[in-house]
């Protein structure tokens, strides 16, 4: 098979002793065959691997999908699976349970036989977890697209905008810059709305002396970024200058703590700190980071109990933020790709308050 | 409870003999309470509603939930979940078996006691297919602002424009007009490229004679609108305008055939036949159409096997196509409303095939 990936994850099967395993998420099959359609199954197994669509992606599978033989079957993708299966006399099967539906487990459960089904969550994105060169180059490029957005779009907070007539500009320039669409639905979130963490813009003028959280990222050849800043329409009382004080103390505190071989919780641990440091620990109320790649949010979790090592090659993103329902909130959030001694910052995006 | 949703789908606990239902699909829940972040949990009893959320969404919670008391325990929801459903002494309790992970499952299945588990699809998706007054309210301005969008744009093909250019230029257009974001990733697709269904835009300049598929939707207060427009820069081949008419034809048959009471299947075989007689059957690779609501694809699907009824309140597209390697494809499509004597057809843009 002229395929590394699938290669890879053939290795993985013969470590998690399956014969095969059934693949149905989507990024996952992307990752593995560069299909970049909607409806798809692949099968792996140790010697081959069979993709299956339907007749709306017949003539794009064939120009796209590396490595595995295509079939385009006429009814039900579940039904033709399960025959292919059973005609291979598959005697071990293993599914992506965090991510297949229970009624795809029925349906395989009903349709083998003699074919144990086990429930293997997270092996390719195992791989995912870890880079290659061209994905690493192809995400510089997602995020400096990107913090350019942020850049062009920024000065129009001064005229008079609304959150949502700012985050359509924001998505506009990531558009007119070459990104494909933005990862996420882009949050400006001004004043007392920016202390919640996930605020959708509303026709809220921006106004001064208050907190304004951007948070934004675009998707460049199926490849996300994603940034946060915070910044403020003239000068911010002192409590508010002090809260954003402690957010990037815990934000660089983080940087420095992740290099490859720690434990993904260490870092989040080292963001923590500092802001109980400074009375904040109970208003940073999510985790410190994520991985980023064909998803916006992957492998690893930089949580509280996360254990996963660190792993040169991952590129997380580190976001402490600390939310308080009278003030509004402050995050700062950069890409950054872990390595053996340390971290590179991915984002080049000034961390300085920015007073507009 | 001061939810007539809510209420609605306690009836049909009662029907499917059940004392409750976990909700996890995001869209449901945002339905059935009126949340709209990303992470949540329902319990929906006979007799109450349980809303659990994690620490990012606790203010949000608070104002958007209707109907359900909100909880946001420390650690994992579903874990919190079973300690609920097991102090209530649940003996059934039904999940949704197409949309839940198997992991779901497997924790519900795991931590549960004394209470049988059964899979239950389409529950909450049966009441949002018919839509209350205000819901089509909503979607009317949706549909309106995406059309509107569309006449600002399709000028813009005359300038030497690419594919993602005016992609672009569409969605830009649509946050200008008021539109949340785009539906799904603008389709504009063109020669050769538009016999892919659902092609992505590319940096190919949009040439003389050639089709040109443009399919967009924009999202509006939480709910979606489709709309698919074929168009041409310079006079098109003979047979172009042919399988343009043949197309046509169809969609407007398929549009008379609607009307409340009538299968779903009936619709699409109204375009299928059309398109039997100008010898283009294969050439219709996808079903006829799809209702949409909170999500682009919902509830009904009108497709070859499709036996639901239609009923009065629901909004449906119908988009037949066809899709020819060598020449290129031609979709139109409209959204209609369902009603007691036929349908009201929603998009009020021109099927008039636009030469620009």
């Amino acid at each position: 098979m002229n395929n590394e990936r699938l290669r890879r994850l053939q290795d993985l099967l013969v470590e998690a002793r399956v014969a095969g395993l059934v693949v149905s998420a989507l990024p996952n099959i992307r990752y593995l065959t560069g299909f970049t359609g909607s409806n798809a199954l692949l099968l792996v197994t140790r010697e081959d691997a069979l993709f299956l669509t339907d007749g709306r992606y017949a003539i794009q599978a064939a120009r796209e999908v590396q490595g595995a033989r295509v079939s385009v079957p006429g009814g039900s993708l579940v039904r033709a699976l399960i025959a292919s299966i059973n005609r291979r006399r598959l005697k071990s099967l293993g599914f992506e349970s965090k991510r297949a539906s229970f009624e795809l487990y029925q349906a395989l459960h009903a349709g083998l036989k003699a074919c144990r089904l086990r429930p293997l969550a997270g092996l390719p994105e195992r791989l995912r977890a870890v880079k290659s060169p061209e994905e690493i180059a192809t995400i510089r490029r997602s995020v400096h697209v990107n913090s350019a957005a942020f850049e062009k779009s920024i000065p129009e907070i001064r005229n008079g905008r609304t959150e949502a007539e700012l985050a359509a500009i924001i998505e506009y320039q990531m558009h007119a810059l070459g990104g494909e669409k933005p990862a996420f639905e882009t949050i400006v979130a001004s004043g007392s709305r920016s202390a919640l963490p996930h605020a959708r813009p509303t026709d809220k003028p921006l106004q001064k002396k208050q907190l304004i959280i951007v948070d934004q990222g675009v998707i460049l050849d199926g490849y996300s970024s994603d940034m946060t800043r915070t910044v403020a329409v003239g000068a911010l009382g002192s409590r508010a200058r002090r809260v954003y004080k402690a957010v990037l103390e815990a934000q660089l505190a983080a940087i420095s703590a992740v290099r490859a071989g720690v434990p993904a919780d260490k870092v989040d641990r080292a963001a923590r700190s500092v802001l109980d440091k400074y009375g904040l620990a109970e208003a940073f109320v999510h985790s410190t980071g994520h991985g980023v790649g064909l998803e916006i949010h992957e492998a690893p979790r930089l949580g509280k109990n996360d254990k996963t090592l660190l792993e040169s090659g991952m590129v997380i993103t580190i976001e402490p933020g600390a939310y308080l329902e009278d003030l509004g909130g402050v995050r700062i959030e950069d890409m950054v790709l872990v390595k053996a001694n340390g971290c590179e910052v991915l984002t080049p995006t000034s961390k300085d308050l920015r007073i507009l």
